[in-house]
């Protein structure tokens, strides 16, 4: 592995290049024994293939905070913790790997204050494998008064209007200072729609910020860096932009800029354009997808793994993924429903609870209500991968795809 | 037991005077492995007394839906959940009895929708005992245009306008709808302050609905009817309401109507003046109350059970209940503390995470910082409880109380 070759530092604090933070060992309470240490034993990351089933793949990522079966989807804990679930629940839905959010934990609390508290596996609990993103996104999404030049992205904070810089090497380092097992590169996300000259140029800018990032990362066993595909609907510039990051080399590949309107069909046509292109022995990441149907289309065409907000921000509004489709449980019809909301599944929404009372919950304002849809979401979504390696690993992927989908529309729904 | 002799009907449905339902056993999703059935084998409700150190009392309420060991806080479970926590959290606090509001339930989702679902237990998913209050309380506290007659009140929703009735047969009726463990009779919580004629008058109205609500209640083996002592601060008066209530003879007592503004000191006064005239082979309830401190000094007054929204509401709101004080984990001094919450407690909140964790949920306005403190402190309230119960079988309450406040005023608080 190109990344365990170039190892300079096991714990991270020796030849850091900037604050040189010393990343000291907070034990927090009794979590200690919660705490895989991350040592020289850590094996190297490593994506391997168990099976494939047309372009569809399933596998394991084998990474320094424990091994994640593929295809994946990570739930989203954007401020250190996956809203409305403790990490105990996050766990008892099958998740492995979560997602956390660079430009929220870089303004509250700071990465630096992170660091202190023993990186953000411990701060939030979760000693499993961790994501995070690289800032950018949400640079462009929420910050205020940002400016874009060709080092990086000045902005102000959306909680205090406080003025903060992001350049690759500073994205890297803070996700550095958080732990996270998997680092991305800061990128543009090209918006969309953009002309193939502004896509081209927003490209260019992302591939050499790549090649920053993958300088200024400190690569440490079991720990990654992934770089991210651009070049939004125009497929030669995606094949450029993958032409020139598997040029710096990655340990794994993302595809960005999609689902952001493009429309279904379109992200997949660049999903074609784009996976053929990336190594296969890499794993490989649709950013910020998706529906269940998006999930199903993209690991049909070779993707393994995925973050989105969808399952979780959906349960706190009281709609739920099924077995049957989507339901809004705030809809009177409700009311009186004395059957479990998803029969097939076996969270404490569905397993103790009738429909009547989620309604009940939603109705009253309950935080319990937000509680228990989004531990069935993320369960429902975590049940429908494990079910896509299932089939992809006994060669019956489409078969399992259509009846899936068959259940969304035979809505078994009064 | 005198319940147990006068016993009409076992399932509950038989003999139903007003309605007529038939309180259909709907069987929500696999939650009825849950369900402890209520059959002729039920044991009749009986608190057993273990052991005593001066008025203090250690003991064992058995119930239709378990035992419960006493003195035991019941947290609040409002409309049906105890706010920001699912069932298997407040289990996991080690409650084993909980509180449902009669007047929330009523009014929404409705007594009759509660008994179509199977009942409260199975509503909530909470097979253990529950009590329930009459919604006398909130209908003074919450409720629009409210109007005390001879025979009842009438009000108007908080929630809707819709203008209902309570009166001690459906009070009763209600609660029976609800399937609860432990019914309250309606009662009027006199308001603080009021003359003596007040609270005569008062006490005089809760008197006679005591003796409807006994008569409309139906006996069925380990399910029990409480009545409540009124009176106000005049010892005299709280005198003849327990004279009234031991007359017409109930399952347990509640005293009622304090810990509404008159101090802790007329608080442990009146109970002084009550409790030694209540039936010593009773449980005795201390509606509403309380902090800590109050339930310390009650405890070693003779009362057996407590209820309070105090460690709920004040988790939700960032104020934590420590064995080193009170702590609100808002304050900046918790940004970098890296010490767990309460190095005692084995709660998620402390055994996972660090107070800087948790004073980042608040400021950040995530979910699981309300949730994490409801749970720490309703863990500190049953540790509380389960400490007291085994320093009165160890014969050292007063030693037990000492430590317990020596360690809020010795604060290992920076």
């Amino acid at each position: 592995m190109a990344t365990s070759r170039q190892a300079r530092t096991i714990a991270g604090a020796e030849g850091w290049p900037a604050a040189g933070l010393a990343m000291p060992k907070v034990a927090p309470g009794r979590s200690q024994g919660h705490i895989r240490p991350m040592d020289a034993l850590s094996p190297a990351f490593a994506y391997r293939l168990v099976a494939t089933d047309g372009a569809a793949r399933a596998g394991v990522l084998n990474t320094a905070h424990g091994p994640v079966e593929t295809p994946v989807f990570m739930p989203v804990g954007t401020a250190g913790t996956v809203k409305a679930m403790t990490a105990d629940a996050v766990r008892a839905t099958g998740a492995r790997l979560v997602l956390g959010n660079t430009y929220h934990l870089m303004l509250r609390p700071g990465a630096e204050q992170v660091a202190r508290f023993g990186g953000l596996h411990r701060f939030m609990d979760w000693p499993g494998p961790i994501l995070t993103d690289s800032g950018g996104f949400q640079v462009m999404s929420l910050a205020k008064l940002r400016k874009l030049d060709a080092d990086g992205v000045t902005f102000q904070s959306h909680l205090d209007g406080a003025t903060h810089r992001l350049t690759p090497t500073r994205a890297v380092q803070i996700q550095h200072l958080l732990d996270a097992t998997i680092t991305m590169v800061l990128d543009e996300c090209t918006p969309f729609p953009a002309t193939e000259a502004e896509a081209h140029a927003s490209m260019e800018l992302s591939m050499r910020w790549a090649a920053l990032s993958k300088e200024a990362f400190i690569a440490r066993p079991g720990y990654a860096l992934f770089g991210i595909v651009q070049g939004s609907v125009y497929p030669a510039l995606r094949a450029a932009s993958a032409g020139a990051l598997t040029g710096i080399g990655f340990d794994g590949y993302a595809v960005g800029g999609l689902a952001i309107g493009e429309g279904q069909a379109t992200t997949h046509a660049m999903l074609d354009a784009t996976v053929k292109l990336l190594p296969a022995d890499r794993p490989r990441y649709l950013m910020g997808v998706g529906t269940p149907d998006d999930l199903i289309g993209a690991v049909a065409r070779g993707i393994d793994m995925f973050d989105c907000v969808i399952p979780t921000r959906a349960g706190r509004t009281g709609r739920a993924f099924t077995s049957a489709g989507v339901f809004n449980l705030r809809n009177a019809r409700f009311a009186g429903d004395a059957r479990p909301l998803d029969s097939h599944c076996a969270c404490p929404a569905c397993a103790r609870h009738v429909r009547g009372y989620l309604h009940h919950l939603f109705k009253a304002e309950e935080m319990l209500g937000p509680m228990l849809l989004t531990w069935h979401n993320l369960t429902y979504y975590q049940d429908l991968m494990r079910g896509l390696r299932a089939a992809i690993i006994e060669g019956g992927l489409v078969r399992y795809a259509e009846a899936v989908r068959a259940g969304w529309t035979a809505r078994e729904d009064p």
